[in-house]
């Protein structure tokens, strides 16, 4: 096994858990960084390549948002790491002055180099598209640039300069992400390959550890019980500030929430824990209930783009305005959510724009998404601070 | 001839020239209407489908944008004019409490309809799409609609009709408008009729008129100056609360400002004189000399969507992000518009965003641009109450 640092210190960063569900292992808690103090449960919002898609950063902030994620893959591609450091980081890059955390660049390589497709790890298929050429421990994955079909390659110790230059907040470990497809031994194999580069990540990221970032660890292991439990034991043993949940969580609803009730009891307890990629509504929550402190997924914005709107309540958790029974209804929609886009316009003049192909509407779509999910998070806090019941919470919020 | 209207009474709308330019027939004035009063010369901003595209209505105000044009047209055919009146008018549908107008919808007809095309009557040659079916003097233009191919039908009554269930607060008289192609003949055919289309639709205005709307008639004629004078003592001669200059306006920026130069003595001094379609920084600046008050384009936002930041003082008036000299270019596009779009981001970042297919890009660029142009209107208003150098003015924008 290769050499990784004993210990590492965090000294502008923090983790307190300020109070515990009685009826779960759902916690509220607080994470510090350089850049602000968040609350959580809460949802880290994803901007790929150092934009969320149609929102200006006050416009975030107006929708209540406290932490976005960018894309290593897609920033090391373009515009490249070199020119964001020049910039003064993404931070300052993209206008965004709250917590930040930027991914491995392995989840993107993996699912949508080889085919496997970034939704089949969450139970939805196959997809076609293949960029990735070679997977070597040593010298990492080798894949072409979708930019301009150039050669790149990525390892741990590439993965953490890469990120280190990104300047997020929080940085992740190199890991492979297995597909659903893995069988057991592959998937075994990869997650010990993951373990050792989680390491060499530590170790790099040792060298240039200047007090600014902050690495998570990923938790590995597909579907099975041991491998996650022996992944979740190999984060703890590391010094790493956080743990991230990755790699496939099973092809159904029920086998995710098996597979994420394996998890509390064998994580750091005193660490924030990340579910990565990871965003509907009833998966927050039953993620929350096993003990996961924050959540990322493109969900508010996509959904956006397909015309809905996610809405406390609805079947489903959302509305789509294309639906025409929205043509001439006048109410905005939700009022309560203390924005334009939620208030100001009607459900009418949103299917209009969406019919006319009007791209205000992703605009107006995008920020009320990120204004739910936002409130929704809040609204796990408060139950959690008043000691309330989450399953009534979860209940009002998914009316199936 | 068809009877029409001797007088209109438009209570609760005004226009007063405040200054006049030593040197040419720019005027300061301002107009005031039930939402609110402008400042002239000013700008009206093109919200083609009840939306400025990309833009939130507060995000114009923020810009310093104080009126919106919409098309009547585009509305006619998608959402049409049932629903936005039944939604409570344009103001209420699209979230804009500030002055609006409607163009008659005969523009788009007459140029996107025949292939003539909107391009050819600012001189840039012919497109192809046909979907007029036929002009008839009594009946109209009946034409195809691009949303579901039904059959469509404008004439001056459905026109203000159309225009009264919109709701703006500036209608204007149906017209056809003529491109570069049509020969003195049918030119002044054309304008003929354009008259007793003028006269049909004041009284069609007359009969649902309750002092919440005033209509402009419009100066046709093409590039003959008997014509366009003929038409300007037509307009003069009629109750229109403003004069509107519209058609082919030549194929050279020389022709161009030498038919301008026709129309300050003959048109009706004490109206408010809109020119159709022209917004381009030079020719703003040539219009305000002829005596024009108020102008619309979709260049501010289109241009936008080309990549490009107009410019104060830039060769062309503009800069073109997706050049490459912007790549690692860290200066913000203009400090001093007081606008988080025009100060927040590096030029390398707007660069980024445009070569990442980045939707936010577009929305940062088009605000910049309704600010650069509300910025002109403002230093213009200035110059013209100062008895400032208008050429001066102009020297400073336009850097050739």
């Amino acid at each position: 096994m290769a050499a990784f640092p004993q210990s590492l210190t965090y000294p502008n960063f923090g983790f307190d858990i300020l109070a515990r569900d009685q009826n779960s292992f759902a916690r509220l808690g607080k994470i510090s960084t350089p850049h602000g103090t968040i609350e959580t449960p809460n949802f880290i919002f994803v901007g790929t390549k150092a934009t969320v898609k149609n929102l200006h950063p006050a416009q975030m902030r107006e929708a209540g948002a406290d932490m976005i994620l960018s894309n290593t893959y897609h920033l090391y591609i373009q515009p490249g790491p070199d020119l964001v450091q020049k910039m003064g980081g993404l931070h300052k890059f993209m206008g965004w002055d709250g917590p930040m955390l930027t991914d491995s660049g392995g989840f993107q390589i993996f699912s949508l180099g080889t085919g496997s497709g970034a939704d089949e790890i969450k139970g939805k298929g196959k997809s076609g598209n293949k960029s990735l050429i070679r997977i070597d421990e040593q010298d990492g994955a080798i894949f072409k640039s979708y930019k301009d079909g150039s050669i790149c390659r990525l390892n741990p110790e590439i993965s953490m300069d890469v990120q280190r230059k990104l300047g997020a907040d929080f940085v992740v470990q190199m890991d492979e992400c297995t597909p659903q497809s893995a069988d057991r031994d592959y998937t075994e194999k990869s997650m010990q390959m993951s373990h050792r580069w989680g390491d060499r990540s530590l170790t790099a990221f040792e060298q240039t550890h200047d007090g600014t970032q902050a690495v998570y660890g990923v938790v590995q292991g597909g579907v099975y019980r041991d491998l996650r439990e022996e992944s979740a034991d190999y984060t703890a043993s590391r010094p790493f500030f956080g743990t991230a949940v990755g790699g496939c969580l099973g092809g159904t609803k029920v086998h995710f929430y098996e597979i994420l009730s394996w998890l509390p009891k064998r994580l750091h307890p005193e660490r924030p824990v990340h579910l990565l990629g990871i965003g509907k509504i009833e998966d927050i929550f039953e993620g929350v209930k096993s003990g996961m402190d924050t959540f990322d997924c493109v969900t508010p914005t996509r959904e956006a783009r397909h015309g809905r709107a996610l809405m406390k309540g609805a079947r489903g958790g959302f509305i789509n305005l294309l639906n025409s029974r929205f043509k001439d209804d006048p109410n905005p929609l939700d009022e309560t959510l203390g924005l334009a886009s939620s208030a100001l316009y009607s459900r009418a003049y949103i299917h209009h724009l969406l019919k006319a192909g009007e791209m205000l509407v992703f605009q107006i779509l995008s920020q009320h998404n990120v204004a739910v999910i936002s409130r929704l998070m809040r609204e796990i806090r408060a139950t959690l601070k008043n000691g309330g019941d989450l399953n009534q919470l979860q209940k009002e919020w998914l009316s199936e």
